[in-house]
């Protein structure tokens, strides 16, 4: 049995990376990840550099892969790296949405939607996981932005919230049960994440079943006691001798539940030992399997948005090649902050183009290494594209990193202009796209024959987008966020970041595309969106209920000459819900491997679950009766086949109150009869009385009809007073 | 003095529309507005119907003049009748702002900018007080929606509410002093407006200095005791025994402070007491004067939308005219509810058509009286618009009431495909249109060489639009709200009406126009806009600042052969402000009579207070300096000529807290001298150490800056516990 002061000791770090051994329970390691093992090396000059690891493909990747196969493959090789380096807690996967293209840490997270997050997720965790390694689910929650984050509160109604920015959590702790659960630094409507009972005692243990340990983003924790009580368990990092303390005394002070702290520190306890179990001092791991692990998982992450005139794949009759772009020699492949990688290896896509072909290849940098203009080198480049076969040119953001959002989408300007004398120059110009969240292509993308988005693909990259370019991958990657014209047309766009502390979720649920399709908004490339180097036909869905969930049945046909993957996602609407949704939410998505000329029929399941909304009247998931409007496509606008299917829904009637107005009394089968008779029975039979005809008036009615019944004392009080409201709630409710 | 319960009687109506009378104190009569005085009939048949009264222009029409004057003189108007009705108190104006354009009492509200509101309410005020008759500023607050308007809450952050749904209501009050406020039914953020003490005592009272009686919205009071502990201090309608007696005995329970009550009442007694010292039990008015006046006030609502090849106005040579649509004979001239008068008289635009021509003027109604297709009716009217040099096409909305909000903004079907079908028939169309508020335009009008908007008019509108249709009136109104292309266009489309009692203002500041401008939407026609059969031309605007505020003047010339009334509308904008702001801001706006020919001197005051914004920060309203970019012109997007002024901006440096962050600290002058020279005192010399480097590092300061002081000791714990972190802040704050 542990003393207070003991089990205070043991909720906080005793360094930076490592939990605090006492008495007989040994400190365990928790580092950054998530996309691969930033061990902080031990004679480490900074902040951030780690020993050396595998640099898998960031997020913003893996999201566009919609591939949860790949994600879980990723996931075991991470664990393979933990293990061999000692470390027993990953902090991943960083699950958080994409509110915004602006959002800094965007490069961190899967997409906008939480069905594909939560998809990938799980299987991330589970990979990692499968090897004895823990998890840190995070951010928990709603920690979509920089600004300010370690005091924002992002005000999010409670139907919002449920929906998107916790359901992705809610999967993966369902369907994964994480070995522990990170706190954001933000608040959430107010509250410290790190102090809100509600979110990490009451949803997360309490209505998900969380068994593991919440512990704290890095300095997250502002007041120790709030915290514990709040069912924080572990506080990072440590020391933290003054919390310790405080805790010790408030227990004294009767001001903290002993229970609290003695409920944290056993659940460390059961991680250490959880870990201890795991530990595997002999492990090593495959570097050369692992980057080539990491080379398939970007290739599959590659969206190609634009390929007209089949320029891409490059094919062998290219007799030169210009590579034009200092990004194709230096990549940009990570971000910025804790998340940043010591790579094993480091490819770069010129010298992988190189190794991919037997013509010449050209390269000059266009501009400078910081990615700024440079008159010269852009000279240079135009004359060297203009002198070959096809042009290839890479151009990417600046460094965008964990700590700032961006300020804009837009692709430095020199860049576009670079491309634009390049395009002059050689008609049969690709553009290749690093970015770690998404960019404006709008209107320049017209004036390209082709355009692939490769985003941050980590160390294998370059190898990547050379598969890509040349056809050894046929690209099967889809837009896990929109690419709006502008970024005054994003729903987050008018309420991001927000001032003064707050941020308000303005758009609701209608976040992303979301937002797009209710606002029946033109975009550029729409959420689910990429292209391949082959084609694909869709026959007539059908559907049908299964265990109370729908089960999508459509075939598919590879009508091209080349085997590819095609992502099928289907999107569910329901015209006659009684709450505001989404025209189409993502509800499912296969992502299938079909050869050319073959037909597979797809099939999507639709847990019950996975149609439920968040009723805001009753506080409860609930799944709404009527006809689901099934829309299967190839992107959340490229929809190919419709299919409605009668869903039985859950009982949602609402009680009716004194609160209730006439309105909803006249609606609901017993309320009208309670109602109606009472209404008869107090002004029956006197036809001059005004205020009997005045429900047969559809005029005065409509007045009527948002009155609640108890304001009925207001204007007829002398029928209606509180004790005659209190008989016909008791009757509509018998 | 009177005993409690004689205070609660006092302060609770006897009846629908009277106050009680208490010992000495008579009872004084409380009736509808605002557009006309609907003192309800003896021998009414039902709750409408009232003593005939001139119907002035509702809202709609009078935010549309853009003429303090005119609304001065309407209200002067108003104020006769209702003393020689035998009314104290006439309860309007409106001025809730047309948040969206479903907003089903928009037609009883002025605009959807407060400024616009401000200054015409200003003046109704103004102009009915001086003939001794009290206003009712309604519905105090945020009463935007017609949707569960008993329930609601209106969630709206405070900046929001101060810069926007309060502003005008501020305005009144401090320049017009109204007898009464009214309280509305919803709630803002989760308190019923009636029992809300922010609202009714700190702010209406307490910042504003408003001095007279909060009286409810007809049954708007739910809990009696609190709303009177919240300054309410009038419940409409009566009686309430009820409610006198849990007064009484709260006072007895010690559950209110009886200073409340007796506050209240003295309020009541007073607003009797002026009353009674301004009845005029003979007075009279000039019905036909009235009616004039009407009829003039209708006509400067007009704004004619759309004029190609100037086919107005119709000339004397025009020798048949087809006026087309049965709203030309049956005027639909206000809406429902509480406002609806009975007219003294009611003119129709197609008598007042045959009044004004000599030419043959033929009549089709088109269409069925309640507004639904009718082929017969169709086919008729498409042949006497063929047979005519001129077609009038008069077209509108079904009815508009209190109640309900609109379930959308497209004109009836029918209506729009008779006009396709008439165009087609008679090239030389003119469309008229009768609404309460904004109907779609897009795509039907590029068809239509004429459109006028008609909104509602008043009981003279059929002869103000024949005013404008043959020139004897040059129209001069201009929008008062944006007509976007499409409903979902809106900034407020997302978040209207909200769900589950909750409606969320999450365009936030961006209403209106502020919102499209901001996303920088294209519109059909924008705030501020109306053409005349003139044309005017700007020179070079110049600036001053003036008491701290700005004047700006700039010469107009009307450079058509036709005098004419112009709007010059003066916005701002300050591109360098810390926090958000819409692009362009309306500050002031001048309605000027220019003969043709003549160049007239505009000069437009703007008040240093309608400078401010509200600081979330201080919450306090400063003046922020910089160069306020003012753009002058015709509307919200016809700028003719842009001035910079530069303002001296208030103190507003926020004091530093161990709350304000690392880059706070760092951007303060003094807190970065203290900061700094504390933290070299910490790592002095120490080259080793990784924290003194890290602020040297633009990537690790990135990190840092959005840390709050205090967590240093998460991270830094040794040099920065919290007594120095203590000693920090008081340093900074010395």
């Amino acid at each position: 049995m542990l003393s207070s002061a003991e089990q205070a000791a043991l909720t906080s770090g005793t360094d930076m990376w490592h939990t605090t051994a006492v008495a007989d329970i040994p400190s365990i390691t928790l580092t950054d990840g998530p996309h691969g093992v930033r061990k902080q090396a031990a004679d480490a000059k900074d902040l951030i550099t780690g020993e050396p690891a595998t640099c898998f493909p960031p997020a913003v990747a893996l999201g566009s892969s919609w591939d949860p196969d790949l994600v879980h493959r990723v996931g075991v090789a991470l664990g393979e790296e933990a293990r061999a380096m000692g470390v027993a807690v990953l902090l991943g996967p960083g699950i958080n949405l994409k509110r915004s293209p602006l959002g800094g840490r965007n490069f961190e997270y899967y997409a906008e939607d939480p069905l594909l997050t939560g998809i990938l997720a799980v299987e991330w965790v589970k990979g990692l996981q499968s090897t004895g390694v823990g998890a840190s689910l995070k951010h928990f929650a709603v920690n979509s932005q920089e600004t300010d984050r370690m005091r924002v509160s992002a005000d999010v109604d409670e139907r919002t919230l449920r929906e998107l920015y916790l359901r992705a959590f809610q999967r993966v702790v369902h369907e994964a049960q994480p070995w522990t659960v990170m706190c954001a630094y933000n608040r959430v409507n107010g509250v410290f994440a790190s102090e809100h009972h509600w979110l990490l005692t009451e949803v997360l243990r309490g209505e998900w079943g969380f068994e593991g340990v919440v512990v704290s983003d890095w300095g997250a924790v502002v007041d120790r006691v709030a915290a514990v009580a709040a069912g924080l368990d572990l506080t990072m990092p440590g020391p933290d001798e003054a919390g310790d303390a405080a805790l010790a005394q408030a227990i004294v002070d009767g001001r903290l539940d002993p229970a609290a702290l003695d409920t944290s520190a056993a659940r460390v306890r059961a991680l250490v030992a959880k870990a201890v179990a795991h530990a595997a001092p002999d492990a090593t791991y495959d570097e050369a399997a692992h980057h080539a692990l990491a080379r398939e998982a970007a290739g599959r992450s590659v969206v190609l948005l634009r390929n007209e005139g089949g320029l891409l794949p490059l094919s062998t009759s290219d007799t030169s090649i210009a590579v034009i772009g200092e990004i194709a020699h230096t990549p940009r492949y990570q971000g910025g902050g804790s998340s940043q990688i010591t790579p094993t290896r480091l490819d770069d896509a010129l010298s992988e183009i190189r190794k991919l072909t037997s013509a010449p290849v050209t390269f000059a940098p266009g501009y400078a290494v910081d990615g700024t203009a440079d008159d010269a080198l852009a000279a240079e480049a135009v004359e060297t594209a203009g002198g070959a076969d096809v042009a290839v040119v890479f151009i990417g953001t600046a460094h965008e990193t964990e700590g700032a959002d961006r300020d804009g989408i837009d692709l430095p300007a020199g860049q576009l202009a670079l491309v634009e004398r390049v395009v002059a120059a050689n008609p049969r110009t690709v553009v290749v796209l690093s970015n770690g969240a998404v960019v404006r292509t709008t209107p320049w993308d017209r004036t390209v024959p082709a355009l692939v988005e490769g985003w941050l693909l980590g160390q294998a990259g370059g190898g990547a987008l050379a598969d890509v370019l040349f056809g050894v991958v046929n690209p099967s990657g889809r837009l896990a966020e929109t690419i709006p014209h502008a970024l005054a047309d994003h729903p987050s766009y008018l309420d991001f970041p927000g001032e003064a502390g707050h941020v308000r979720y303005g758009e609701g649920i209608h976040a992303g595309y979301r937002g797009f399709d209710a606002r029946e908004q033109d975009v550029a490339y729409p959420f689910g969106f990429g292209l391949s180097y082959t084609t694909f036909a869709y026959g007539d869905a059908s559907a049908s209920t299964v265990d109370g969930g729908i089960e999508v049945r459509v075939p598919v046909t590879n009508t091209g000459d080349r085997d590819g993957r095609e992502v099928v996602q289907v999107y569910a609407g329901l015209p006659t819900s009684r709450v505001r949704r989404a025209p189409r939410e993502l509800k499912g998505f296969a992502n299938v491997a079909i050869a050319a000329g073959e037909t597979v029929e797809v099939v999507v399941a639709i847990p019950r679950d996975d149609l439920a909304y968040w009723d805001p009247w009753l506080k409860r998931w609930a799944v709404e009766g009527g006809g689901y409007v099934l829309a299967v496509g190839a992107s959340s606008r490229d929809v190919r086949t419709t299919v409605t299917v009668q869903v039985d829904g859950d009982d949602t009637r609402r009680p009716l109150t004194a609160d209730s107005t006439l309105g909803e009394w006249l609606e609901d089968p017993k309320g009208v009869e309670v109602l109606m008779g009472a209404w008869a029975a107090a002004t029956g039979g006197d036809g001059d009385d005004k205020r009997a005809s005045a429900l047969a008036d559809p005029q005065i009615f409509t007045f009527l009809a948002s009155l609640p019944l108890q304001r009925l004392t207001a204007f007829a009080g002398d029928e209606f007073d509180a004790d005659a409201i209190a008989r016909l709630v008791a009757a509509a409710n018998a």
